[in-house]
């Protein structure tokens, strides 16, 4: 059973839909589990939007998880990576903690520093979207959805399974992973995606005809829609997962290199072969993520 | 009214779209039209398919546009520019000549030289998707989708009054463009796209970790989606329009290698004030295409 005294932190899209998904399985639950809802959020219209869902409302930190049995840190990564230095004065007995930041090795350090009597994890469900705040948060948002999980030196068993619970309570589905690894495959699936769609958006705009957006279409539209991507948020990412990031950009910057000289040179075997090879990578990601 | 003696070449998404809409709009319609509809495909597969939608189909292009009032060319490009310096002998008495190529300077220059019993215009139906073939094509693909059309020295009143009574028939909205700004629209908002999804797909697929398309989600869906395109349409797109695809391509590069040093670097300034501007530009467009 879910420990009784949860305490989301940011109630954005990821941290609101977790407290919508709680609220929901405990208002639903076949078999009834008792649920204080705490819920921190700095900003006004937030904390009004949220009263329904939680037992307690709070723009203070140190107020909100003073009595915490399970602490959830849903804030962008350099601001959870502040929370924790701040947690130890904020909560003298202790608490378990996750997060749900979305680079892992910066927070599970963080994470390894903290007193004893933390039991901490890393969490990061796969389930973003290019829109932020509680206004487009829902209770299905991980239904489905992979969650990873980062083991730290403050991982006890006990946090393990509350982990657990906690992504069954919301239909996810929990998968190990190393800090280290999955900030390298999140570089190459999210956060290159990011910079391509970005890239690709500036780019467009930079064209002054005012036939260029009814001349676009679903293409543009998905390929671009991440870039709509809250700039704090993806800031913070960038700046937690420079390494990763850094060299999925070169790769991804070789790769246009090479078709541009392909293109340029009008070495259409080159380039017929890299086109094949790609419409077949993308089948083979279509087959294996069903 | 539509003349009556239609023949579409190539009966793939966007030729097997238009030839399910003419159709339906002809079974549909409450004041009826006469449409003897010719299909040309290579494909035997293909061929079978589209019996019950055909007065005629064959595999042979000299027999199929013989009669022809109205000849829609939906080939890939280059096999367009192929099919337009056999038309002269194929169709001794001219016709009218509508494609619904990609890119459209090369295309609409061999309009320019058909010999003056044709009447010609360029036609780009902006509603491709990453799947091909007559498999995926379906009568409401065009329905509220932009239809550029570029005139040619071949496209006569009655030319452009076909086109315009076409795109009617299948519900598009048709868009006057020159070839040149077509072809330097579509290269920011269309090839630039899918070579940006292309060298997504060829990035992430060199990770070798049982675990990358489970951490994968809609964000690396959305902005790989287009690396799925036909490698054929594609390649023929790239090298009809190498110019304004290499530099929409040398624009984005130098975006990437921007944000790049600014990682490197960790200048967190210059890095935030372009993710705000990305962002913003990304809400401009969803407002502007709405």
């Amino acid at each position: 059973m879910l420990v009784k005294r949860v305490c989301i932190v940011g109630l954005g899209l990821m941290g609101g839909s977790l407290a919508l998904a709680l609220r929901l399985a405990h208002r639903m639950a076949l078999r009834p589990f008792p649920l204080h809802l705490t819920l921190v959020d700095t900003d006004p219209k937030t904390q009004t939007a949220v009263q329904n869902l939680a037992d307690v409302v709070t723009g203070d930190f140190a107020a909100g998880v003073r009595d915490a049995d399970l602490l959830v840190l849903a804030t962008p990564v350099r601001t959870i990576l502040r929370l924790l230095t701040l947690l130890p004065d904020a909560c003298p007995s202790g608490c378990m903690v996750i997060d749900l930041g979305s680079s892992k090795a910066a927070i599970t350090a963080a994470m390894d520093a903290l007193p004893q009597r933390f039991a901490a994890i890393g969490g990061h469900p796969m389930c973003g979207r290019e829109t932020a705040g509680f206004g487009v948060a829902t209770p299905d948002l991980f239904r489905g959805k992979t969650f990873v999980l980062c083991a730290t030196q403050r991982t006890t068993p006990e946090m393990a399974a509350q982990a657990q619970i906690m992504i069954d309570l919301i239909g996810a589905v929990p998968l190990h992973l190393s800090p280290t690894l999955h900030d390298e495959l999140v570089a190459a699936v999210s956060h290159l995606p990011y910079l391509a769609a970005a890239a690709l958006m500036q780019t467009a705009s930079r064209m002054s005809s005012e036939h260029l957006w009814p001349v676009s279409a679903s293409g543009f539209r998905d390929t671009s829609r991440v870039s709509g991507t809250d700039p704090t948020m993806m800031l913070d990412i960038l700046l937690t997962n420079k390494t990763a990031v850094l060299q999925q950009l070169a790769h991804y910057q070789e790769a246009l290199t090479a078709v541009a000289d392909w293109i340029e040179q009008g070495d259409e075997a080159a380039l017929r072969a890299w086109l094949t090879q790609t419409q077949a990578q993308h089948q083979a990601y279509k087959r294996e993520k069903r």
